[in-house]
């Protein structure tokens, strides 16, 4: 099994390839929580999240003959860039193996990073396929995304850099996928202090890990819906399943809502982005999912910050909405003068800003004589979307929320 | 005028309340521009922005009567929160006027730093009207965005710490609104060392200093028209301008697409959100406004990082459009089974996603037999794009590129 011994011979492969990334402090999340909160940012991180110290970790450890014949894997993100840009950089070929409909920005990056990508296959399995065939075929060295020591031990070097930043922390709270990041860090922070706790988290859509601990043994759902498509993973690894039954005291869910509220919370208060993947240990944190003392130390590992930037302005509106500052809503008016007037007057009196209005007299839901309106408004929080649409209530409209 | 003392006094003060922001090295922006960049990050300042130096260092050299009196600002955006904060943490009270539509998340930021936020007329000069009465009456103290020397000598502390972390530096790109972080890092630049530019950055829709120094008189805009609403003034202050016409080498402006841009490239490549303003000294290297030579050594000064999220999610469309990563078109199809198909094939082809496909056989501006169809694509890049269009124009189908 793994131990400490691997993750610090990791440490000297990695520090050449991978930063050492900021512990902040933040002072957002530890008002809000009552915790003293400090982020790993691995969002910083080059090639935008962790990955690139296991894939450092594996390929340099390879001997020469097999480094001579190169690399493949197959991913859709975070591997597939961090797998390219180690084996560039230690000089070893790759090749990546990326589903057809990869997001065009994610193999674009691989490619700039110096791997050779192919495209196949529907989804991650058939491209995994293809990835293992050209393995057997050309000699390279599969590298997988955590089901493997050597790459556990590169991202264990987190737990280290963690522990050394903040030797006062209590708990560690990592993302968990496919397994392999939290059981690299899980080695390393329980080898050096085994009181720190070392929580999981998991998408609620994703949650493989969490159920199997509940059943005892490996499962594998038949199917993954989240936003956080870093972790989107239907099962966990052999290898990563026994370390995190060993080592990790406790795994927790959380919903996309609860994700995007994270996201969007970090981007606007601490200016920093990070993926889906990246915000469910501070979700968590702040859904209050797992529990804490006052003033308890609490390391969130902020994994990633690569989300395709089409899915994060979905995000955003998503994180407003759940937090009450964003409202769209949908009411009728008797079409005559003055009527939207009056409607524009109630919104103002409550202080709500009206992003944009739609009106529209030709819809066929409505009497012939009526209008339907539709309304973005800018919000204060939940107590102020309360007050606003009991105000319009009481003066008579009937007021639909959209979103 | 203001000179090096004046900043290095304010710095003890600044120090209490203000961040030393990182001044971190950008691999991204390096790569693309071919010169050494250092990001000096005030959009990691308390409040998002550079402004709590100023308005610390003004509150703090105020007499114990005068700060006993309280303070009294006119502001929409940075400068509110900057005086809010400055003030809870010196002691002092402060009135904060903010025009009656500010939006709802600067208001609630001001009240949280413990500013007593009064909400007043349709714009700026309404509420700076306003704040003035309240000085008259109330006896406190005006505390001016930019056109004060204390405020200017606190700005440019932002100058002391760039000489310190960067003495090699060549060139300091900072943005321009009223003019009151050039004045006060061009004074202490220059005092330290005369050789180092220091080039201003103004955008496009409310370049009054550029048009200022051009007839070498101040000169007020009738509007400005900016998606970087931290620099939209229609002036620069007296004192301002006298120390831009001796201490900075050059006024440059971009347009709001290059602002979309530089702000897209630093959120999407390098995870770090600043707004409009804080993006202008990026675009201004990314588009080539002034010149540099092979492997100098720039530091733009990103200097806040409040952006309304909504606001933000249509910067980002922006620049995705900009870029060629994100395209809308319109196109007519015969309407009869097949057609649709054959469409997404050619698009298929040429590799690029589709985001959203919008068939309506209704629209009254096409023949009875024919239907439009409106498609969201994700692409690679300009080149991408032109040659899309052309396989699309070559299969004989009209197309309209509609962002």
């Amino acid at each position: 099994m793994l131990d400490l011994e691997d993750v610090l011979a990791a440490r000297e492969r990695v520090a050449e390839t991978a930063r050492h990334t900021p512990l902040d402090y933040s002072h957002t999340f530890s008002a809000m929580t009552g915790a003293d909160v400090h982020l790993k940012l691995e969002t910083f991180q080059r090639t935008g999240s962790f990955k690139i110290r296991g894939a450092t970790n594996r390929i340099a450890t390879l001997s020469e003959e097999e480094q001579e014949a190169g690399v493949v894997t197959a991913s859709a993100g975070n591997h597939a860039q961090g797998v390219a840009l180690a084996a560039t950089r230690i000089g070893v070929d790759s090749v990546i193996v990326m589903p057809e409909h990869a997001p065009v920005s994610k193999v674009e990056a691989t490619r700039n990073y110096g791997g050779e990508v192919v495209l196949h296959g529907d989804d991650y399995d058939a491209a995994a396929e293809k990835a293992h065939e050209i393995e057997r075929e050309q000699g390279r060295t599969y590298v997988h995304a955590f089901d493997d020591y050597r790459v556990m031990a590169g991202q264990g070097t987190i737990g280290l850099e963690i522990m050394e930043d903040m030797p006062g922390v209590d708990t560690v709270v990592v993302p968990i996928g496919g397994g392999g990041l939290i059981s690299g860090i899980a080695t390393a922070v329980k080898a050096k202090e085994p009181d720190v706790r070392v929580i999981g988290v998991q998408a609620a859509g994703a949650s493989s890990v969490a159920e199997s601990l509940r059943k005892g043994e490996r499962v594998e759902l038949d199917g993954v819906d989240t936003i956080a498509d870093g972790i989107a993973t239907r099962t966990t690894g052999e290898k990563t399943f026994e370390i995190i039954q060993k080592r990790v005291d406790e795994v927790v869910t959380v919903s996309d809502d609860e994700i995007a509220v994270a996201l969007t919370t970090l981007l606007e208060r601490g200016k920093t982005l990070v993926e889906g993947a990246g915000a469910v240990p501070l979700a968590a944190l702040l859904e209050g999912t797992f529990d804490y003392a006052e003033g308890e130390t609490i390391v969130p590992c902020c994994c990633g910050g690569n989300i395709d930037l089409n899915v994060l302005t979905t995000v955003i509106m998503r994180g407003l909405v759940e937090t009450g500052r964003y409202l769209r809503l949908r009411t009728v008016l008797k079409d005559r003068p003055g009527e939207l007037e009056r409607l524009v007057e109630i919104i103002s009196e409550h202080r709500a800003n009206i992003y944009a209005i739609e009106h529209d007299r030709a819809s066929r839901d409505i009497a012939m004589n009526d209008a339907e309106v539709e309304l973005d408004l800018e919000t204060r929080g939940p107590d102020h979307v309360d007050a606003l649409l009991a105000g319009l209530r009481e003066h008579g409209y009937e007021v639909e929320v959209l979103v």
